[in-house]
C-alpha cells in the first residue's frame, strides 16, 4: 500500500513535469451574465471563452422555470433505478421528444454522453453474434472505449476517409454485423465528417452506422437535428447520439434508432440497467431546452454570426487560427507548458478564461486553446479576447508564433492519436 | 441490417416469454406526499415501497432550496468537463464535505455510483503495475464491469468469507498492489459484511480496499458515514465509494481517499475526465443533502423504526421475508412470472407499487420483491401492504407459498450469481 501511494505520487510528479498536471478553475456562472463567472481562486470576475454551454441554454429563463417547476413538483432525485421506480413522465417525454427531434421511432436516455457511448457500444459489439466495429481515428474516448469494452473485432478507419471505410468493410465477411463509428462536428479541430459518403459506404457493405452528434445536436439542423438533418441524412443513419450537457445546456445522453434497437439497448446495457435515473429536473429542463431549440432557431443563427466574426477577427490577427467549418475555433499551440502559460496569462491580465487544452484530450505535440463562442459574446469581448492573445504571442516571441503557425498549417489535422486514451474532447 | 433487426427482436421475445422483459412504471412523485406518486398508465395515485430515496430527502425543503438557488445563481448545467469550465464551487464544496463526512483527504465526484466504481477501478486496475483484485462474489454490477475493463488479473472469494479472501490473497506474490473489493449493505438480500474481518486480514496480505456504500451512505453511522464510519473504521479502509441518489435523494456518485490516490484517479481516468460535470443544482442539492444527514440523525432513527414495524408484521403474516439486519427487505417468491403477477396485482387491485426484480438483477430462480421502507410510510401503508401480499399470496395457492418459504430458508443468501450481468440491484 505505501508503494501504491509512492507510485501514484510519482506518476502525478511525471504529468507536472510535463505541464499538463490539471487544475481546475473554481467558477461560479452567473445567471444573466453569463458568459461572465465569478472565479474563486482569481476572486474576481472573468470571460468564460470555452464553454460547451454554445447557446447559453443553461441560463435560458425555459429551461431554468421547466427545472424549479419539476423540483417543486416531483422533488430533487429520481429515487431509483429507470426500472426500479426511478421512471417519471419526464424522462418519457424526453425520450419521445429526442426520437422526435431525430425522426427515430425511440429513444432512450443515459447518465451522459460518455454512458450513451459506452453503453450501447459495447453492448451491440458483445452481444450481436461476429460482430465487427469500423472506429473514425479521431473518435472520442467514450466511443473508445465502449469499442474496448464489447470485446468485438475492431478496425480503425483513416479520419473521414470513406475509401479507406470501404476497403476495410470490403475485407470482412460479407454476412457478419458491422457497425460504422463516428462523429458529426469533431470537437478538439472543429472539422465535419462526410456522413452521407461514410452512409453510402456504410449502405453498400450493409453496415450500421453510429453516429456521435454530442457537438452538432442544438446547434445545426433546421430543428437543432445535428449534422445528419442539416444534410438531410437522418434516416440513413442507424443511431443517432447526443449529449443534453452542451447545446442543450443541461446534462445527459442519448441514443435515438429504431424501436426494437433501442429496446434490446435498454434491456441488455448493464450501464443503462445498473444506475440510478436522472432527476426528473435534468429531465424537465432537457425537454424544455429541445423543445425550445426545436422552434426556434435565432439562437443558432446568431450563434454561427458570433462565430464568422470572430474567425475574422482571429484572420486578421494573424494569430494561428485552426481552419474549421464549424463553431469551434482552435489556436494551435504545440506545446504544454507554452500552452499552459498563455491560458494563465489569459486569465491573470485579462480576465479571459480559455482552458489550455493538453494530452490526452489532444495528441502530444498538438496542445491548443480551443475558443467556443456562444451568441452572448459581444464585439468589445472579442476584440478584447483577441487583443490580448496577440498581446502574449508578441511578448512570447521567444517561441516563436511564426513556426507555430507554420506547424499549425502542416499538421492541421493531426493524423496519430495515442492509442489508451486519445479522444477529441475533455 | 435486416439480420440485426430480427435477431433484436427475437432476444426480446425471448425475454418476454421468460416473463423478465421490463415495462418501466410512469410515475410522478409529489413533493409533501411522498411516498404516494402519480401513475400515468394506471391513471391513479400509488403508494411507492420500493424507492431508494431511503429517507425521503428527495423532498427535503433543504435540498430543493439549495437547488432552487443554485438555477437561479449557476444556471442549468455545468456547461463542460470539469477541466474545461465545468468545476463549479458548488463541485469544490461537495467534494470537500464528503471527504470530512468519512474523514478522508479528499473526495471525486463522477456522473453516478456506477461511474465512480467502473472509471476507479478500471483505473486503478489497468495502471497499477501488477495489480491484483479481490473481488466478493456479490458485487454490483458496476464493480465487475469497472474490474472487467480494467483488464488486471482477478479473484473472487466467497460472498462476506474472510477466509476465503485470505486463502486466496496468499496465494499471490506478496509485492503485487491487491486491492480487495466489496460492499457494505447488499442491496438485494440485505446483508451486510463483516467490515472489521475483511479490513484484517487485506492489512495482514497488504491489500488496499475499496468498500461499496452505496446503499449504507446517510443511513448508517452517527453522521451517516456508513457501515464503516458505524463501526469505527473509514480510517483502515483505502477508498470508500458512495452514491447522491440513494439516502442522499439527487444523483451522482464520488470516491474519497488519500489526496494522491483520489489525484491519480482525477488526472488518469478516462470516465471522470472525458464527460461533462454534474448541474451545479445537483452538487448543491446533494452538498445540502449531506449536510443536512450529517447534523441530524432523526430521519435515520425513524427509518430504522420503521424498518423493524414492517419486519414485525411480515414475521407475523408468514409470508417468505428474507431476514436481514440492514433497512432492505426482500419477499421471496422464485419464480419471474409469479413474481410480475404479484407485483401488477400490487398495483392493479391495491394501489401498491413494488418494482418485481428478475434477472440480470438477482439470480434467476431467486425473484423476489424488494420492500425499501422509508421514514415516510405509516403504520397504516404497513398494514395495508402485508394484508394484500398475504391476500395475494393466498389466492395463488396454485404457487404453493409453503414451499416459496421453505425454499426461501435454505437458499437465504445464493452462492453463485450468473457471471455477465449480475449484480446486487438495478
Ligand atoms: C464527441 C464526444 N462524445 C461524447 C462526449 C461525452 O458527452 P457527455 O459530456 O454528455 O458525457 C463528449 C464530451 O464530453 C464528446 O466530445
Ligand atoms: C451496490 C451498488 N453500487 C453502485 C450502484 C450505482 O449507483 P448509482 O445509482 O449512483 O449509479 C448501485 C445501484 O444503482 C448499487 O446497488
Amino acid at each position: 500500500m505505501r508503494d501504491s501511494e509512492a507510485f501514484f505520487q510519482s506518476r502525478l510528479e511525471q504529468i507536472r513535469a510535463e505541464g499538463r498536471y490539471r487544475t481546475f478553475a473554481d467558477l461560479k456562472r452567473r445567471v444573466g451574465a453569463y458568459p461572465r463567472a465569478y472565479d474563486h481562486s482569481l476572486q474576481s470576475e472573468v470571460t468564460v471563452w470555452c464553454s460547451n454551454d454554445y447557446l447559453g441554454m443553461g441560463q435560458h429563463p425555459a429551461v431554468r422555470a421547466a427545472m424549479h417547476e419539476a423540483i417543486d413538483c416531483a422533488g430533487a432525485g429520481a429515487g431509483g433505478t429507470r426500472n426500479i421506480s426511478g421512471t417519471s413522465h419526464y424522462h418519457v417525454l424526453l425520450e419521445r421528444e429526442i426520437a422526435d427531434l431525430h425522426g427515430k421511432d425511440a429513444a432512450l436516455l443515459f447518465s451522459s454522453g460518455y454512458i450513451a457511448n459506452d453503453a450501447t457500444l459495447s453492448t451491440l459489439g458483445a452481444l450481436l453474434p461476429g460482430c465487427v466495429i469500423f472506429s473514425d481515428a479521431h473518435n472520442h474516448a467514450s466511443m473508445i472505449q465502449g469499442i474496448r469494452h464489447s470485446g468485438a473485432e475492431k478496425y480503425i478507419f483513416r479520419h473521414n476517409d470513406a475509401e479507406d471505410l470501404a476497403r476495410k468493410l470490403a475485407a470482412v465477411g460479407a454476412r457478419r454485423p458491422k457497425i460504422v463509428c463516428f462523429e458529426s462536428v469533431y470537437s478538439m479541430d472543429g472539422d465535419i465528417a462526410p456522413v452521407a459518403d461514410l452512409c453510402d459506404v456504410a449502405e453498400r457493405y450493409g453496415a450500421m452506422t453510429y453516429l456521435d452528434e454530442v457537438h452538432a445536436v442544438g446547434l445545426y439542423g433546421h430543428r437543432g437535428g445535428g449534422i445528419a438533418e442539416r444534410e438531410g441524412l437522418s434516416h440513413r443513419v442507424t443511431i443517432i447520439q447526443g449529449t443534453l450537457a452542451k447545446a442543450f445546456g443541461v446534462v445527459g445522453g442519448y441514443i435515438t434508432a429504431s424501436a426494437s434497437l433501442v429496446d434490446f439497448v435498454r434491456s441488455f446495457s448493464p450501464g443503462f440497467i445498473f444506475t440510478s435515473a436522472l432527476p426528473p429536473a435534468v429531465a424537465a429542463g432537457a425537454l424544455a431546452s429541445v423543445r425550445h431549440l426545436k422552434k426556434d432557431s435565432s439562437l443558432r443563427v446568431l450563434h454561427q454570426e458570433r462565430v464568422a466574426a470572430l474567425k475574422r477577427e482571429l484572420v486578421k490577427s494573424e494569430l494561428p487560427m485552426i481552419a474549421s467549418p464549424s463553431h469551434i475555433v482552435p489556436v494551435f499551440v504545440g506545446n504544454p507548458l507554452t500552452c499552459k502559460a498563455i491560458s494563465d496569462e489569459l486569465l491573470r491580465c485579462y480576465g479571459v478564461y480559455v482552458q489550455a487544452i493538453n494530452y490526452p484530450t489532444v495528441p502530444r505535440g498538438t496542445e491548443r486553446l480551443r475558443l467556443a463562442p456562444t451568441p452572448l459574446h459581444s464585439d468589445p469581448d472579442i476584440l478584447w479576447l483577441v487583443n490580448a492573445m496577440q498581446g502574449i504571442w508578441d511578448r512570447l516571441k521567444l517561441v516563436p508564433a511564426a513556426e507555430h503557425s507554420y506547424r499549425c498549417q502542416r499538421r492541421q489535422i493531426t493524423p496519430e492519436r495515442p492509442s489508451a486514451s486519445r479522444g477529441s474532447i475533455a
